[in-house]
């Protein structure tokens, strides 16, 4: 299918409902914000649904407050964004069965096409890039709403224009939305430059026991059961801290143990050569071939000498 | 001036000296390297001076290795680069008088138009977006080392496309230089994920530091001689470690003392509203309205005193 056969159910339609996938992420939220202020302006009846909790850190983005649980509701429309399958919808999928045209528009390669119309474009590095599209297709203008919604999706699933999925495209779409009065900088601000305290607090502890082994090639961080009381944390807070082992420059492998009730949770990460998907799959864990994880039962002293002799040895390899 | 009268002393001479400031950044580095290729494309006898070290963290940019330290050496043409005055050249500051044309091109806003032809733009974003004009102008074909010279300036003089100075003609160059082959993927990570070990170990020491005051508005941190000492690390290492106290969610302001023989180095940093450049200068110091810093006499808990009671004062404004 072609895009402007989305244009003209949008046209065609009165009422029309958005939804986006659970754990919703930056573009997830900035294309629905995005066209929730759109279809605003065309005069629709519109409805913005996620059947999960907004992350707190998306609160600054324009219209997030327009997006509630999934009610009971009907319309002549459904647009679903980012959302690769049903089941990623939660209770809101119950809205592909209610009658109405369902529109998938997505850029996940493992899209299910579930919905009655189907675009999916693999090239878009976000879904909001085919937003984009859309919007201009529609004739709407871009106001700074929208230019911010989108933009925040775009930076985040790109990590600031970094990711393989980055294209000429996206930086013409990005420069688009800036001239239209995306805030940029503050999008850049709050999706980057925002930590919790108690997260640093953990994070310099870790970093306290950060080790390096075999010439610098890997390194060892550890967070024991104490560091979270000490700090008041959790689980929850330990995205990210695996990367500053990696990121360590001459270390192809990094390593983060956390101390749990009997076993200890393992992350892995390698730089360029080390497949840790291997590693982590001895211990009956798994994942990416760069990013792994698995759950070794005993100390931590004991899971520290079984996972160092296993990333030692695919080293060698 | 116009860029074309720039392109026409380049296509007259037959050899060109390039310049930058001592000191180099991304930029200066970016866009004497990408510029280097496109001369010697052309055919000329060019050379590339710098007085001064180039920083490690630039050693994968194409061409680097074509950088030396000024020698003695006649050419037509001399361009000089991302330089806002003739000071910032060290040694090199001596080819302004040797009887050549003379060609200043920056973005900086305190440029002194030192040169004999000067093209300053204010609006680029980096230097490395005039040259990318002056090589769209000289009609040279972009390759995949130019570009990713011109790329590297452009992503760290905007801060990864987040400072104000960003545009969308900043957004178009990226764009057209990763269609050219820019190998942007590398760059980010060389640029924004490298970290050495013992500036890791020295941040964990100020983490552990890190203090909240006045309901979480204010964060202290402070490194003292001994942490220097055990991470093996010194005054060069500070970069950025005062960024974490400031990217707190909820402080406005963020204090970083260093202890230093008899003196306290301090650093501070603001969010949205208190002007520490005026905090800084009641200590003898100064800097911008949300970067400043000054040294206090004394030990450290009486530094820390001091410089905490004038923020305090501030912040009550
Ligand atoms: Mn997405
Ligand atoms: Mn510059």
């Amino acid at each position: 299918m072609i895009l402007i056969d989305v244009v003209n159910e949008i046209k065609k339609a009165e009422s029309v409902i958005l939804l986006t996938h659970v754990a919703p992420d930056g573009d997830a939220i900035g294309s629905v914000t995005g066209m929730y202020k759109v279809l605003k302006k065309m005069g629709k009846d519109v409805s913005a649904f996620i059947d999960d909790q907004l992350p707190e850190m998306y609160s600054f983005v324009p219209n997030v407050d327009k997006i509630s649980r999934p009610f009971d509701k009907k319309a002549d429309l459904v647009l679903i964004f980012d959302c690769a399958d049903e089941e990623r919808l939660g209770s809101s999928k119950e809205f592909l069965d209610k009658g109405p045209i369902t529109v998938n528009i997505d850029h996940h390669i493992s899209n299910t096409l579930y919905a009655k119309l189907n675009y999916v474009d693999t090239n878009a590095a976000a879904t909001a890039e085919i937003a984009y599209q859309l919007v201009k297709l529609l004739g709407i203008d871009f106001d700074e709403e929208i230019a911010t919604s989108f933009y925040t999706a775009i930076l985040t699933d790109t990590g600031g224009f970094t990711y393989e999925s980055t294209t000429s495209m996206t930086h013409h779409i990005a420069g688009d939305l800036i001239n239209n009065g995306a805030r940029f900088r503050e999008v850049a601000e709050k999706v980057f430059n925002s930590l919790k305290f108690n997260k640093a607090k953990l994070l310099g502890k870790a970093l306290n026991s950060l080790t390096l082994y075999k010439d610098g090639l890997v390194s060892y961080m550890e967070i024991l059961k104490k560091d979270f009381e000490e700090t008041g944390t959790d689980l929850s807070h330990l995205e990210n801290i695996v990367s500053y082992g990696r990121n360590i420059e001459g270390v192809e492998v990094a390593v983060l143990l956390v101390e749990k009730e009997g076993e200890v949770k393992v992350s892995l990460r390698s730089k360029e050569r080390v497949d840790v998907n291997k590693i982590a799959s001895t211990f009956g864990g798994g994942g990416h071939v760069r990013a792994s994880g698995c759950t070794i039962e005993g100390t931590i002293e004991e899971a520290k000498e079984k996972i160092l002799k296993e990333v030692f040895k695919e080293l060698e390899k």
